[in-house]
């Protein structure tokens, strides 16, 4: 398993995350996403909402807006128990979680070894004076106050006044922006139950210890589905749901034994919710979650409608009566799925000796498909076909033009940043004084290293297949040229 | 031209726009995006992205963070500069802006009719008494105060203590998060200039009067595109960018008579700014900014150097010399845009003595591109037949299935949301006791309301042809059979 380290830095090198606002020292907690970035994210939201939204003739999309009524928190719940428990040390100043006190390792200067210092993991007693932590785990001097709730929500002020009329909040989950617009929606659309209300977008939550990159994180971005079904229909959709989301996972290449389910506990199951089971990933830190898909019965209906004097309900045409669905809500981060991705992309293999560093995203993934590399700089013929067949690939699949090093280097960086295919145009293809064109290409595979040779008149056609998954139906066709594997001297 | 009211009243009906939290009253110029809304506007953004990033070799995204480090909008000046002036009535407490009081018309009691009420045009004095406006121009009543500044940037507190040191801002503009990741999207990138970098986000005002439906809202998402060039080349790219965005509107379906450019008077032009021109539209308020292309020297790049004592410039590899890059920026709003595109697709038609209502928009701007709709509700077959076909469709583009009403209506419906093409599924399609099924369906286009009856086996094909604007050459070539317009009675 790549450790998170690695991963930061292949990111910032490469392109992928910075830190915000890191020519000021950074921003807690906030993380930017560059060039390859913007593009891996955007493809799972992408694919997240073609595979939830458009192939399914019962769900629609909805984009809420981030600022709401400050009364939107009240009926939620949000505003009196969206809240951890803080304790601050009296010597550092340093604010803990209360409830993960008991997880964190202590330094300890115990007194059986003439004050030597220890640091003991999490729950433990010290193995010389059997003291257990009284004081702050990081400083080891200072007392901790009692713990004090604290409320997660980022307030703000709508309006020129700053007073409590026009108090409002960042939201905390996109799912209660679902749920107030629960009538427009049905109304608008003419639904019928069973359906679903898919939505993408930023969640802000003001979190004690944020950390492990982009897992946890101030400013994130939610991939939720608010599925509405009869009540009585509620466990077998529940069901349906988690499966469902199970495989989506996998089906977009996340390898089996990296992911798991996990059923919450009677007394860890939030108050509204019915059962609730994780989708977690075997990230660096260990098993985390992914995903959480909970039944949340009638609950959030029923608090709008009663805080705001207005009916959310639906009428049933077969029984004629007005029932309030029960709703299931397969909860997703685009940030940590985007982080799982790329965790669960990386490879370190040794090529002839060499260590090679390839992110084996599905194509889909991929931020780029397509490199187009010419093989000799100094050859205007190569380059300026290269440049050609750059400009025809990159108006269906991302792609780039790189000529800023020797061959074997470029597919090195290619594979760094998880580029599926390679087409490399060398002397053959433009012809030299010895021998015609032949205007052929080299289309070289991320993964397998291996390669065939396609006439540049059929490699729309070859591209499309292979991003489809059928490089061994296209080389055994025979009607490209198979090439030995890396061929090329760099 | 529509007018906006008429705009609001559709958006909501059928689905496009709802207000933020209506059924607690609404909040101040929030609007939320249905399950049309959001598939228009976000078509609108991948349109941009992909004209704009995957299309061109010389520019690269970005996704940085809403929440950004305070120090960034010292640098930018947005801390004591974006600011508007404000004034309050001593009697309502209405708040305008002091700056936009002489367009706004006012209510007088006129002294020599006595005291009768009147509406008088902004700018205009009384025609009984001559007096001008010396009161609120809402209440009529009360004095306004002296005008004071007031920050537009929405404050908030980063951490869990409310102090100053914590105090941060939601970002009034993307722009500054291309500025501060300069130099990291430049190295991991490896970019020559020009080159541009692209991002597209929400972005935050507390505007003093929003208004005008989602044309001006507190929380807004933006288009912007930060291009840099050698200093001494702005003014070419300057005027390149100009022409390109110019074009790109007419391309994506906006006429030609609805949309021109504004050049900046000196005295508007931001302290920063070269030269700026608007595209504007012309929206059912008037003529309004859809886009502002702006020079903005190296300023930025310059500023945030200074404050944050980075180098942030270019190695210009012919000369051997370091550089500031001067930057190009086109800055589009996609609330508006989406806006602009939905007023300028909206007809009112009259087809046989009937009202009809259609949205023509660009085929890759509307939110569903295909319905499928069965004849006959009543005969399962044409009703399996219908729903199989969508599913097959929907694999490739957005598609409903619908038959809660009579053909004409559900063409109605389709038409007033913008699909381009109907599919029919009839008896023929499926065959009845007295004939054979023929396995065609009817293919209806929104605009013309022609239709063409093509093999349900070729619809794939056909699709593809007439959503890339092929109806004339597809009907022309003999192979599908033209059907009159409209023949199916509802």
């Amino acid at each position: 398993m790549v450790n998170m380290d690695t991963i930061v830095s292949l990111c910032k090198r490469r392109g992928f995350i910075f830190q915000s606002s890191e020519i000021y020292g950074g921003t807690g907690s906030c993380w930017d996403y560059g060039p390859l970035g913007v593009e891996l994210k955007g493809n799972v939201k992408r694919l997240w909402w073609r595979d939830n939204v458009q192939h399914r003739p019962d769900m629609v999309g909805l984009d809420a807006s981030i600022l709401m009524h400050a009364a939107v928190w009240k009926a939620s719940g949000h505003l009196d128990h969206f809240t951890d428990p803080m304790v601050d040390c009296k010597a550092c100043q340093r604010r803990f979680r209360a409830d993960k006190l008991d997880e964190e390792a202590w330094i300890h200067y115990c007194p059986a070894t003439k004050g030597n210092k220890f640091v003991v993991p999490g729950g433990e007693p010290c193995k010389h004076c059997s003291a257990r932590r009284a004081l702050c785990p990081v400083c080891g001097k200072g007392e901790l106050t009692e713990a004090r709730q604290f409320n997660l929500m980022f307030k703000t002020f709508m309006g020129p006044v700053e007073d409590d009329a026009a108090v409002t909040y960042l939201r905390p989950e996109t799912a209660q922006g679902i749920f107030v617009n629960f009538d427009n929606v049905l109304q608008s659309m003419r639904l019928k139950l069973p359906f679903g209300i898919a939505q993408v977008g930023k969640a802000f939550r003001n979190e004690i210890t944020p950390g492990n990159f982009t897992f946890r994180t101030r400013e994130f971005e939610q991939m939720e589905i608010e599925y509405f079904v009869m009540p009585g229909d509620d466990e077998d959709w529940h069901q349906r749901w988690i499966d469902e989301r199970f495989a989506w996972y996998q089906r977009c290449g996340i390898r089996k034994e990296n992911i798991r389910l996990r059923e919450h506990e009677k007394d860890e199951l939030a108050h509204y919710a019915k059962r609730c089971v994780d989708i977690e990933y075997l990230f660096p830190m260990g098993w985390s979650e992914l995903e959480g898909i909970a039944n949340r019965t009638d609950y959030d209906l029923k608090q709008h409608s009663q805080f705001s004097g207005k009916t959310l309900d639906y009428f049933d045409e077969e029984t004629k009566e007005r029932v309030v669905p029960y709703v299931i809500e397969p909860s997703a981060g685009a940030d940590r799925s985007a982080l799982a991705f790329l965790i669960d992309a990386y490879y370190q293999e040794e090529v002839r000796g060499e260590k090679r560093v390839v992110l084996k995203f599905h194509p889909e993934l991929a931020p780029i498909k397509i490199a187009v590399l010419p093989l000799l700089k100094k050859n205007s013929q190569i380059v300026e076909t290269a440049k050609k067949i750059c400009a025809d690939l990159r108006k269906r699949w991302h792609s780039v033009y790189d000529d800023t090093a020797a061959i074997g280097r470029l597919y090195r960086r290619q594979d760094e940043i998880g580029t599926p295919f390679c087409v490399t145009v060398d002397v053959q293809t433009v012809g030299d004084g010895k021998s015609l064109a032949d205007e052929k290409v080299t289309i070289r595979d991320r993964d397998t290293m291996q390669q065939i040779r396609v006439p540049i008149s059929s490699l729309g056609p070859a591209m499309a297949d292979l991003m489809a998954g059928k490089w061994a139906e296209v080389a055994a066709q025979g009607l490209y040229q198979n090439v030995a594997s890396e061929n090329h001297k760099s």
